[in-house]
């Protein structure tokens, strides 16, 4: 009896026992949804992964402090500001986040989660937050994943859901989520911020470790720009309304691969609405000596500038991955390394290959393009995630903070 | 007697016994100079550094094999090709042009020196050098510096050149240099291609160690867009035709001094003509723990695209340079980290200082801005150059190869 991970439509409320929603508090310049709330009908197992920045948010610092956990009722996240690079005074705004939301929940403090994002050394203003409270308490719904996930947009252009069903036999529950992530986008916690329920039941610390080995998989793989955030994190909460208890290793390989499905999916997403993107960009390494390898040849792919104006370009060009996978450090065989764009083979024995350039400038015309490198000394493998380098990048990174 | 480092015009040719120039061999595209020949009256002491890419075009690989020397007469280097990912005929091609010129040259093979710069993957055409050689030979001068440092340009916008006189009591020698670079430019080995010659006699073996020295507090604290070249190497020829003799180590220091000044003044030169630059960029890191450190606070900023953008957008964002010191893996205090841009406290202690938003916007308009951050740990120092980056950057990334 094989796992089946069915894709369905839904975010953080498509597993059972969870409300959310979105309002605009009016910490956004831009106008728009800017305080969202989650919160479980029932105390939730959650673990969480953080950036690798050592300038991180307050927010950060509260949710790793009191993770892994079993006790998590509610996660409170603004965008629009940042509270990094906010000192002392950004720690006790952040508790203050939590006392409101605990508050207004009547819940305890410690089972409360904060999450900020937006522009970095601004103060938060606490009094929008205090005032916009209510009224997203009050209106936080079963179907309101979807205005959850839209109040932690910033300069994203669409809103990114995920979920599936783990069905085996007559066991069935689901893991769903959302993210936001657009800019500062690199390596190491890639996400900015990830939020993940489910209604199966795990324990804490199996939680945790089976995040982070998804996270390694799909947001650290992820770039658009090669900046790492200082508030960056992905969190799940896990709420077991489902009544399912994930205790085995079958169990665990199971909901992990289901983990996989949300979180890889939502990193696609990220990487189809990186700043400016035109089109989705997947690096996929194989032949490498280590895992390790090869995820440094598809990261210097990933953040190399060259290689995605070239892309953004419809331009060919592969001298510019041949160069990345040059400085990354990675072993790879000079006769058996080869390189294949959208398909057509390019390089390989450190020659080039004759290629119908047109064929492949048309190909590279489409909105999801492929850079497949086979290092040539092993057998491990690695996928990257990025998209190209278009005007618009700059144009949002020269205007977005004044 | 204290040494004086006089600036003075010129760049190759600055210094005695050297004849240069540089023709339209039809290499290029754009129809420009793209054939460079440099040439010394007797035989030169001669050392370079090198690319840290793994895939290293053949005329890297062909000039470190032969340096340090002292017989080196003759630099050959052409643009518009970088025989890079050009396997095992890009080998031979690179040693047909060193025969090519030695004949034309009437000099032993091992003397020449080979460069190339330009597309990466496309096989040299050695007919076009072959036909243009005679005329370029026959036409070197004594003051053909400029048209040597125009025919090694690609997407450079300006030619580089800069020159020294060092002078102490009585003696007084020259050392001048040019430089090509604009884009996949990035710290160890930032130059792309840098030619230095000096009248002074210095042996193989110190020339070697000097360049290494200043080449790791000048070309390698460079970045314009993060990504290391295939064709990097910075030469230096010495051939003693002013008569002095570099023995103690007074002079070895005043040599070192000198041959920096020409280097800095490159650097900054390639900052300001970085792809798409409309201002240079200078980070002045100090306070680190050691110099190491001081270098990756320095080398992160320079390469953080969205600082970059915000630069280019006259936005003092202070909040991305933060970021970038926080992952760039260098010690700093939480209480005695500083940032200053262009002058203005902007942070400290971790937290937003007050200051006056406009009169910091106005002045990052300037042709050149500073980035000064202390780390607060200790007393190392270090530098690194850079540009903004623009919609010009994309532009010419998108469009340089088809």
């Amino acid at each position: 009896m094989a796992v089946k991970i069915q894709i369905k439509n839904g975010g953080v409320t498509a597993a059972a026992g969870f409300v959310a929603g979105g309002v605009k508090a009016g910490i956004k310049a831009s106008g728009g949804k800017d305080l969202a709330l989650l919160c479980s009908d029932r105390p939730c197992a959650a673990a969480g992964t953080f950036t690798a920045n050592s300038i991180r948010a307050s927010s950060v610092d509260w949710c790793e402090y009191r993770l892994p956990s079993k006790a998590i009722r509610a996660v409170i996240c603004n965008s629009g500001c940042a509270n990094a690079c906010t000192g002392k005074r950004g720690v006790k705004d952040t508790a203050a986040m939590a006392t409101l939301t605990a508050r207004e929940c009547g819940i305890d403090i410690d089972t409360v989660l904060v999450a900020s994002t937006g522009v970095i050394g601004h103060f938060l203003p606490l009094d929008m937050i205090a005032t916009a409270l209510p009224g997203l308490y009050d209106g936080l719904e079963a179907d309101g994943g979807s205005a959850f996930a839209e109040a932690i947009m910033t300069t994203d252009l669409v809103k990114k859901e995920a979920a599936v069903d783990v069905v085996r036999g007559r066991q069935r529950y689901t893991i769903g989520g959302c993210t936001k992530g657009s800019g500062m986008i690199c390596p190491n916690m890639a996400t900015m911020l990830g939020f993940i329920t489910t209604d199966a039941s795990i324990a804490p610390s199996r939680l945790s470790a089976v995040l982070k080995r998804v996270v390694d998989r799909t947001f650290n793989n992820l770039t658009v720009d090669g900046d790492t955030s200082t508030n960056d994190m992905v969190l799940v909460v896990a709420n077991g309304a489902s009544g399912i208890r994930i205790t085995d290793a079958a169990q665990l390989a199971d909901f992990e691969a289901g983990l996989f499905t949300v979180c890889n999916d939502l990193c696609k997403q990220i990487a189809a609405d990186g700043e400016g993107a035109t089109k989705r960009v997947e690096i996929l390494i194989k032949g490498g000596a280590t895992e390790a390898e090869a995820k440094m040849a598809a990261r210097a792919i990933a953040n190399s500038n060259l290689t995605k104006c070239a892309l953004f370009g419809n331009d060919p060009n592969w001298g510019r991955i041949a160069c990345a996978v040059g400085y990354s450090g990675a072993k790879f065989s000079d006769e058996k390394m080869s390189i294949r764009l959208c398909g057509f083979p390019v390089f390989r024995n450190l020659q080039p290959l004759k290629f119908d350039q047109k064929a492949a400038h048309e190909a590279l015309r489409q909105k999801v393009v492929t850079v497949a490198v086979d290092l040539g000394v092993g057998q491990a493998m690695a996928i990257a995630h990025t998209c190209d380098f278009s005007y618009d990048y700059v144009k949002i990174n020269a205007e977005y903070h004044t």
